[in-house]
């Protein structure tokens, strides 16, 4: 089985943006306020998902997308937290629909209601009921709810904690994932998403997080943003700091996705990265929807860059299947 | 001749922080205001050279260092403008004494006097007496002086337009490089640094500004952040967003440099970034200090890596000395 492990729901029907919209104008104007979940039949999200995300993985030979809300629409900046846990709410009972529709091809993550300046404690109560309800296997946690502005505290600070220990109680992992930028220096999928893991692997580093919670495990999407390539640097940064060694200190709790769409960063990422820490992903429908020039193919096709990978069976096994597996434990699908 | 287009006075004598640390206190207590540049003596700064990038120059083989103020030691945050242009004169005045101790081993680079929400056109003075006076032939340009919260435009902004200017009619290039950080989110030299590079080229791909200033010309440090290793990424986006091919729209004028201090980083750099486009340099000495355990060598002896690349000699020297003659166009050291 190939387990796709970054999916978003980004072909929904187009009632789940008109709602949002409402939802937005009755923050100044509470007559314009959604009076309930937008209307969404079956057969509009079976048609959004069988032109898209399923049949491109017909198409490429993927079978099982682990599947979350649209990551730039989380748009957490906007509003309070009551407005992220109502979007947030209409958003997991969307993918909760897609899953029980195709429990074969999709299994869920859930977005949190996060909000700048608001505890992460206040995510709790979504999570578990995303995990124990509606039956989903991690979340995407935002380490900027500001949107590019960067005004929470970092990751290993311990107001992420309380959350930090329902995930470790439900053995949920997170994909650290930040949302549309509103700050006009980053380009949402180009800049800040990026950034975001970059900044977010680099937050690991200086601290003990994983010695509090030793279970815990983190998914640094798109391919750990800088990190691979700058593998040196921050291998030698740690060594400046006195921290232990990367593989030591993080490797047993931080994963990569391989979201990266050429051949020669997926030739360097499964190169110096373990393959143990390497997760099969494409982020499609997402970032980047055009076809490679230099290829014929699409970039966002990245089984092919897999393929192409001078590896042994069980390693692209790993790759595809197992490394999911082991990270989601949750994961029933056989 | 091998030049290294990148590196920092990250070893100037302590009076030097020392007239800084009074600087900032005299922010707040006038009376504390340092009367006078620092007291440094020909000698300090002899010794203050040869023990560090003069020894590491003779023992990796390379000959000129294109050399500029500590850049964390910017630190445009800090005051305002007039607090950055006293610094920054003080530091720019020592790079010229190192340059005139040394004319054969360093060439200088400046800092500039850059401050949140003041207009660049404020620099254009210390750039003119840099280059003009103290034969500095480029400058560093921090795309974000409030240190890690990005208030200011994007560099695609008619903010800096006067500036660019200026740096068109002066025929110098800049390269884009933040100063430290003040966000607990990001740590200075392994989360700041690296997405101020990739959020610049970024920017870049969104905007014509060489459509405008057509001899500009930037160059993107660290090895062009996390832009090679997603180079498919970046192509695909610009794809999508209808700009023309990367090679046409922005490699015109803009550089990468080879601060990768790992053997699978440069090998990407160089397979996936145009050879014309990639000027040598090393940071050193910079954001790491260490010895890989995996080598036995600096993490940032990266002329050993260029050294390694199964390239003509043709290419090499490119890397090691033309490119850079042709991009810092002012520099007449044979």
């Amino acid at each position: 089985m190939i387990i796709d492990c970054h999916g978003h729901y980004t072909t929904a029907p187009k009632a789940l943006e008109a709602y949002r919209q409402q939802q937005i104008a009755g923050l100044t104007d509470a007559s314009q306020r959604p009076a309930k979940a937008p209307s969404i039949t079956d057969d509009q999200i079976r048609e959004s998902l069988e032109g898209a995300q399923l049949k491109l993985q017909r198409e490429r030979g993927t079978d099982l997308t682990i599947f979350s809300p649209r990551a730039a629409g989380m748009a957490h900046h906007i509003g309070d937290a009551s407005t992220s846990l109502a979007w947030g709410q209409v958003c997991n009972d969307l993918i909760h629909r897609c899953c029980t529709l195709y429990p074969e091809k999709f299994v869920g993550v859930c977005q949190l209601p996060q909000s700048p300046g608001v505890p992460p404690a206040n995510c709790v109560a979504e999570l578990e009921r995303c995990v124990l309800e509606l039956g989903f296997i991690g979340c995407n946690l935002n380490p900027d709810p500001s949107g590019g502005y960067w005004k929470d505290p970092p990751l290993t600070d311990k107001w992420w904690f309380p959350f930090y220990e329902k995930m470790a109680e439900l053995d949920v992992p997170a994909m650290i994932h930040v949302s549309a930028s509103c700050n006009p220096n980053f380009h949402t999928t180009g800049g800040h998403y990026i950034n975001g893991d970059t900044t977010a692997f680099m937050q690991l580093i200086t601290s003990d997080l994983f010695a509090t919670f030793p279970t815990l495990k983190f998914i640094i999407p798109h391919g750990g943003g800088a990190v691979p390539y700058h593998w040196g640097r921050y291998r030698g940064i740690a060594q400046d700091l006195k921290r232990p060694l990367l593989k030591d200190h993080l490797l047993r709790n931080v994963y990569f996705d391989t979201c990266v769409y050429h051949q020669p960063g997926i030739d360097l990422l499964t190169k110096v990265i373990p393959i143990d820490n390497i997760l099969f992903a494409s982020e499609m429908v997402g970032a980047v929807r055009g076809v490679d020039p230099e290829t014929g193919h699409y970039y966002d096709d990245t089984k092919r860059y897999v393929d192409a990978l001078t590896l042994g069976a069980n390693d692209k096994q790993k790759i595809f299947e197992g490394n999911a597996r082991r990270v989601f434990s949750r994961l029933r699908i056989q």
